[in-house]
């Protein structure tokens, strides 16, 4: 087969690539990180490229000779670093509950000073060690690999009796994962993970003092392949898809990984622990399991519980015989991050009645108490994460992110960062909503108001938009989008409250968790009909629960043995097939809702 | 380095090795076996070669040039089939047993036609999997490796979710090894293993039926670099020998497997699983776990204790998936073996006090019943197996296996495959001091009779010695150390009975295990005080009962879980710390015993 050079002009770097490749494949291959949010399909048109002069799509053009590419900016993925980067957001209030479980990391470094052998306590050298360990550990079963073994007599000897014993819990036994002599306990160091479709986020945690020694948020790789997960399943099942997916959010961990202990001088051999959240196609991929009847219906996942294994296994590059434990989760829909947000924001452990929303590229609600739980996905789509609007974006520098309207219909943008408006990201909408119907600039059915003078309304070929900053509108199909997700959420806690024939009244607290932090303006919220008109002291943020909820199992065996009782316990529905589910959905296209009486609070 | 040429001329084997190795460790590698009793040491002085005319020991021989060397017979390893290779011997007495626990094999495979998934049964693939399983295992965890999720998605469907599932039984929990399409429960077959010091013994067993497909022994071939324990643990202590032990059982190993199925026309790719028992340095050797401490004070092994683990783990050639599992042993001198003949014998399920005795390399010996267990290991030296004596020799062709002397001290030797006689087996010693105590040419010390008029009587440097046949001698030293090594096995007996105060007459079975076989004679092992003056009913052969235990538990997750009760219930007794011990031995080195009494059937 033919080999060609590609010569990416402005990036300044060459590759060679066989005959046939397309470009957005051979972009990939040197490194360069390029919008294709269809996942190469033809569809999104966002991986545009110049080759003598003329525009073409980079997934689409097959190379038949050298070439030299020119890709434009607007064709780059953009690597900024997340807006809400902040302790606030990977904390946050989440924090309360720290000490919710007792201290028992899941990895635990143990120094013993054995009683050497003698006649009368002629034990094996690693019956000792059990002996020492096992009452600490109530009684659980303990192995350890025969590797550990071959030297393990003379390790002894050697240190006098006088050893560490790293030690992993896994399910309901214990694994002996080193034996090294003299005192190491002071290093013990492990990674907590939430693996998003967008984003992925990492802590990394002192496991002698619980300290967070720094958090880290990164834009999945993944989406060089795919901006949704459809997309990303459809690409895996491609040749070499599924491993090419695994290695991109892989190398988003090490990253981090590295990033993070590097910059605490702590070196990875004394990192002995990864726990990771998940949905359910985000472990699939990382664990290179075949994802393609996630899509298919009736949607069904290889598994949902993933068992704790060694580092090298899934690919995570810390000490190699550390382990990696994941959030079990309960269908293709209510996945590992769900249940670590249980567990984050305690419901599962309350006796008052609790929901849990948690607002990301979907929507995933669960209902409930310490007796029982019910949970659904809504279909909410990403855009409250700002995708697929017309000026959506992430909440990144130059994302709108909160809006005012005057009376004359004037608007003053607040970006993220103060500098120039770039587009606008969901909290961003949701204030704009808000104050568009406060200003009457759409109506209750979401369409914009033709007829109110102002210079930034305006009609186009499909309707009207209405202009937030230069260069910067709203559309009346951004509208419609954004109100069938809130309609969405909504009639999804409605949805569950019905199943068990309870109300709004009686729920005593509501989490909100998800990219929205603590940005998301409680009463704009309610105001679009997003989130139910009720107490406000109920409502509380909880930021990025899913990460919290792994850190917390990954300081705690027993937060990560209750993520398997939360597991069982979370009675899964689906909305498609709840009777009254469409009728309440249906009601809810309407900003806020069609029945005013839900929303006593709102005064349009 | 410099590399010179050995040219083994008998042989015709010619390899290159550097300056500096010996020629023993040249032959090895040549693939010549040798004798090398002292472990290479210039000891035994076994390893004799010829290099031009003149005789040396290859082990002390360093290698400075090109060399013909010429290895005489004498000083070869002989591999000749073991002539008690017999149905008998391997299945023994211990067949009725065969039933005494519930057929359920460690690795089992079950075909399964599963519902597909429908919008009212989403569970995932492999919680499908788990729910029609988990029932037929008394709801034990089950788990399996990352590698089996990756395609099961595919797997199921492409076979119409009707599936193989192999399932191994690992401690107090199910591994699912293997998903396959279709149904694939004909083929499942497994291998027993007793791995003794001196002879390798495996099965083959059809795992759908209980059927003995096969059975081999081979002589241990690390005896090329020690012929007992003690020198192959020295030998490990070099660089690459203990590598060097293991391959050397492990070719024996995969030897016996290769050999028995291939006879049965039978896949590696259906073997699942492999059981072995051992004793404590054996397992060591063949884990490759540092095994020095075994002979230093206080006699301490790595473990006692092995993990079931994946074949190629341990360098098993079965299904690569396939599993290993070993006996549990008690100390360093009650290994698996005797664990695997405590399961055998049934001793630890019956009511009656019995005596379980494993004659080999050594003597272990095991005293109890249902509610409780002692354990000891006689050091009886390998006497009985014909080692270290003038004319011993293993029970292999030619071989005096016994012997009749008349009232003219003529004698009358009977080999073990009719031919010429070679040398003397355990058997055959046993009967010869028998006839040799009746008809007066030995006294109850054990001193041959000079005053007897005898051509067979003859004096040498070194006491009296008495010819058996041409060539042929038994030696007062040889007598010396058998009356030895019967004294310790009697003494250890009567300590045991001693320990928990009972006598003889309070044990209902006594079981005799080990090389012997059904060759021993019990009327003549009382006559020299070997085995004890009871009811002659309650004895029962049950042949090499290590080999039978591997196969039951092999059988039987059951009697595989049996034994880890066994190994914990049987209480260890030193015999050289007991305080009357070394009164019995010494009591005992008589033929049959200072006190007649104990022997009232025995009339001399």
């Amino acid at each position: 087969m033919k080999e060609f050079t590609i010569n990416f002009t402005a990036q300044n770097k060459k590759i060679k690539v066989s005959q046939g490749t397309d470009l957005l494949t051979a972009a990939i291959k040197s490194g360069i990180m390029m919008h294709a949010a269809c996942g190469g399909e033809g569809l999104c048109g966002k991986c545009k490229v110049v080759i003598d002069k003329k525009e073409v799509l980079a997934c689409q053009t097959i190379v038949e000779s050298d070439l030299n590419v020119n890709i434009p900016k607007e064709s780059l993925e953009i690597h900024t670093k997340l807006a809400h980067e902040s302790e606030e957001f990977t904390k946050g209030v989440v924090l309360k509950r720290e000490d919710a479980f007792k201290f028992s990391p899941l990895v635990r470094k143990i120094y013993l000073e054995l009683s050497g052998p003698a006649q009368d306590d002629n034990l094996s050298d690693l019956d000792r060690i059990y002996r020492e360990i096992s009452h600490k550990f109530d009684n659980l079963r303990i192995s350890t690999s025969l590797s550990n073994l071959k030297h393990l007599s003379e390790i002894l000897r050697d240190s006098d009796f006088k050893v560490t014993v790293t030690i992993a819990c896994k399910d309901d036994a214990l694994d002996i994962i080193t034996v090294e002599p003299g005192d190491t306990t002071k290093t013990n160091y492990g990674f907590a993970f939430d693996i998003g479709t967008t984003t992925i986020a990492g802590q990394l945690i002192d496991l002698n003092n619980k300290n967070i020694l720094g958090t880290r948020i990164a834009f999945n790789k993944q989406a060089l392949y795919g901006s949704d997960v459809i997309t990303r399943i459809i690409y895996a099942s491609n040749p070499g898809g599924l491993a090419g997916l695994s290695e991109a959010v892989l190398d988003n961990i090490n990253e981090i990984i590295l990033d993070l202990s590097g910059a605490q001088n702590i070196a990875l051999s004394d990192v002995y622990s990864v726990v990771l959240a998940g949905n359910m196609t985000m472990m699939h991929l990382l664990l290179k399991i075949d994802p393609a009847n996630i899509r298919k219906a009736p949607y069904i996942p290889t598994t949902t519980v993933f068992e704790t294994i060694h580092a090298p296994e899934v690919g995570v590059e810390i000490n190699p015989k550390g382990i990696a434990a994941f959030l079990p989760g309960v269908t293709t829909y209510i996945g590992g991050d769900t249940v670590s947000g249980v567990i984050a924001c305690g419901l599962a452990e309350s006796d008052e009645l609790s929901l849990l929303i948690d607002i990301g590229t979907n929507g995933e609600i669960v209902l409930g108490n310490r007796e029982w739980m019910i949970g659904a996905a809504a279909s909410a789509g990403p855009a409250f994460e700002g995708s697929g609007l017309e000026c959506g974006m992430k909440a990144v520098k130059g994302a709108i992110q909160g809006a005012e309207i005057d009376g004359d219909i004037n608007v003053k943008a607040v970006t993220v960062d103060g500098g120039k408006p770039k587009g606008i990201c969901g909290s961003g909408y949701i204030d704009l909503l808000c104050q568009m119907l406060k200003r009457g600039v759409i109506g209750k059915n979401g369409k914009i108001d033709g007829t109110l003078k102002s210079k930034n309304i305006r009609k186009t070929g499909s309707g009207y938009e209405f202009t937030v900053a230069e260069d910067i509108v709203i559309t009346e199909d951004d509208i419609e989008n954004l109100k069938r997700s809130k309609g969405a959420i909504y009639s999804a806690i409605i949805s569950l409250l019905n199943k068990v024939e309870k109300s709004i009244a009686d729920i005593k607290k509501i989490y909100i968790a998800g990219g929205f932090g603590n940005y998301l303006n409680i009463e704009n919220a309610v105001f679009i009909g997003l989130l139910p008109d009720t107490d406000r002291s109920i409502y509380e943020f909880i930021g990025n629960s899913s990460l919290a909820g792994a850190r917390m199992s990954l300081l705690s065996r027993d937060a990560f043995m209750k993520a398997n009782d939360i597991y069982k316990n979370i009675t899964y529905v689906d909305l498609s097939s709840e009777p009254k589910y469409m009728d309440e959905y249906v009601a809810s296209l309407f900003f806020p809702h069609t029945d005013l009486g839900r929303f006593p609070s709102v005064r349009l």
